[in-house]
């Protein structure tokens, strides 16, 4: 056990995130994406490469009924056409209607209106998960004006008290992405220190990490685990994937390419070897304790 | 001869492919598409790697007019936002006023509707050649309910049957993609087993089969090939192509790049000496003969 | 200096250009894009590895918003869908409101009509630059019908006049894209031997370089270097990338991803040491004298 990354704490979500991509190979959930022009391609390539199966169908008249037969679904709002959303909107019914689970991610939200007003008309869907940098969950969550576009301009931590809000009130998952990953229900707090600086030099390295939680929230759905541990184990797995990458890395591009051969080739004992995950509450007990 | 990985009886179309390649190489076929949002980049840096001149036009106002100056057009369903449905009608009635070929992708009907109904439209125009999976092909011939998204769940030979009534219905040659792959004209039918399962877990792979389709549609047009032909050999081409890079890649992200110099470097000798093709007819008369 | 490949006329602007990609790493320009579905997660992933920060907001009700709080804009007509083509209208009133310099791309125009008429409409907002190839020059000025699609059928020379004269009548940097660059204010003429054939095997070679001609006009309104200065400095800085790049590329794929990883890597002194740019003004100024 001593050369694990992670305290004896976070084993149980470990050995759960491991048994989760096991299952995701096995029975490849189908992924309904509503997603931006930018990181559309990119993300049915991380899809494929982590072994669900994409679908990125996003016309009005068509996502209802396609949220209501897939295993899970992801909206994510960097380019949203009037099309798209009243796809979303389609899409978020046939969700509810059928439980299927459901990721929002609210691209540069705050600044811009447009987007910022469907968000909120999203977010009380009530969505499974919600995944956005520092500045998006604290636009979200009414406590700041967003940042300037996808970067973020805060820090995750900044954004721990917006994510447990949001958690609370709209009973999802918030994972707060950033150099250490936050991911909350409101009660437990997880905080992931995978990944690689190369990860936001890739258009699409956040967006499409939204759709690797709506794929395995899908097939947590099936073996019975927690969307917590769902969404933390796609940032688990999918950041260990990116440090790979970067080692095989000359830059931006072949990190790209690497990533993707990564996600294909990262197996769960590979998670078990790597991740560096830490679980707040766990963490805080402890030191009350020592 | 005996090193061939072809019989004797599909040595013609062999030779012709050979002799199409060189042309769409030396005369560059425009190449006009409207495809889905996920795929188009690839599908654009496909064609460019091939040898042909891409033009996404896909709005309306232009897509009648262009699709009379192109050498060959495509017209894939994957994300049909209502510009792209009006503007495909526009594009196959232009076709149809200067003889463009064109090709038909119907790409996940059967399970969706609206891309079901414009599908149906599209076909009665008489594409030159459709493409598809089996369910999507089983789905367009009123045979099947369709799959569940762009992944095949039937196998090419349970929708021989389909193919054949389509081609003789609209007058198309009709492929259908597979681990073979299946393609007719209603009377000869041309299986072909090159290809490599890693080109399934690249977002376009069989979307830009289409275009590549269009672009020898085209070429094959100016030196008097048939589209049977023209079908045969781009399918030909493109999955010798993917076995050559499958053999250089780890993974699929660096498949998709070796991909694309795989199609820039292979040359019509390379089709000689890599075709896995066999005439079913012909094998079929053989067969009774001895 | 005698290992230069610039003469010492064009010495001035070439440590210029070095002086503003420092500025465009250290202080990254937010470059908002309205570009078209082929090319934009190419294009963001360029302006990325470049060290700019790309924003693609492309819809009715934030992109006049977005482009007054931007440091550059992109307005690309490769597939102007109405949306897009009111939200370009929108980002270029708010582009004027705030002094946003802005780049107008008029992909294919000439033989296609909604286009046309749109980059008119847009032409007469006096964009702070305008690039194209020679065919989309020469139909903006009304001296040609136009080419058949994105690929230039005219030569970079025969739009020196057109070039100059819509210079000189909008107030814009005109570059025209070619084997040679040709970029002038209507008043200087500077040409760039830089590139490689390579970056016309991939969609998006030239569109992108429209991002990143905003981004450095972004950087250099900051720093008081003149438009014309940021153009030409793009244009150097980018086409040396794509001859490291194909120094090292095995075809149009490997080439793509080489490129984005030495737009992130080629430093201010690699421009010294490889820019190949002449300035025509001083070059027959000094061809007189002697």
């Amino acid at each position: 056990m001593s050369d694990l990354l992670y305290p004896p704490s976070a084993q149980p979500v470990v050995a759960e995130a491991m048994r989760l991509l096991k299952s995701v190979r096995e029975a490849p959930p189908l992924t309904h994406c509503i997603t931006n022009a930018v990181v559309t391609g990119f993300t049915a390539n991380v899809l494929l490469a982590v072994g669900a199966a994409p679908a990125m169908v996003d016309i009005v008249g068509e996502s209802e009924l396609f949220a209501g037969v897939a295993n899970g679904l992801l909206i994510n709002l960097g380019t949203p056409t009037p099309e798209q959303r009243a796809a979303g909107l389609e899409a978020a019914a046939g969700a509810a209607a059928s439980a299927t689970p459901w990721v929002l991610d609210p691209v540069a939200i705050g600044a811009l209106p447009v987007r910022t007003a469907h968000a909120q008309r999203l977010v009380e869907q009530r969505p499974t998960a919600i995944r956005g940098n520092a500045s998006e969950i604290l636009a979200l969550a009414g406590m700041s004006a967003g940042g300037r576009g996808v970067d973020a301009t805060d820090s995750p931590d900044a954004a721990a008290d917006a994510a447990r809000m949001l958690a609370t009130r709209y009973g999802s998952v918030v994972a707060v992405s950033g150099p250490i990953d936050l991911i909350t229900d409101g009660e437990r707090v997880f905080r992931i220190a995978n990944g690689d600086e190369l990860l936001t030099r890739v258009t699409g390295g956040g967006c499409a990490l939204g759709a690797v939680m709506a794929a395995f929230l899908g097939a947590a759905r099936s073996i019975h685990l927690s969307p917590l541990t769902a969404v933390t184990a796609a940032t688990v797995y999918y950041t260990i994937a990116a440090e790979r990458a970067a080692a095989r890395a000359t830059g931006p591009g072949s990190f790209a390419v690497a990533f993707l051969d990564e996600l294909a080739a990262t197996t769960p004992a590979d998670l078990d070897s790597a991740a560096r995950i830490e679980d707040e509450t766990t963490a805080r007990v402890e030191m009350d304790v020592s």
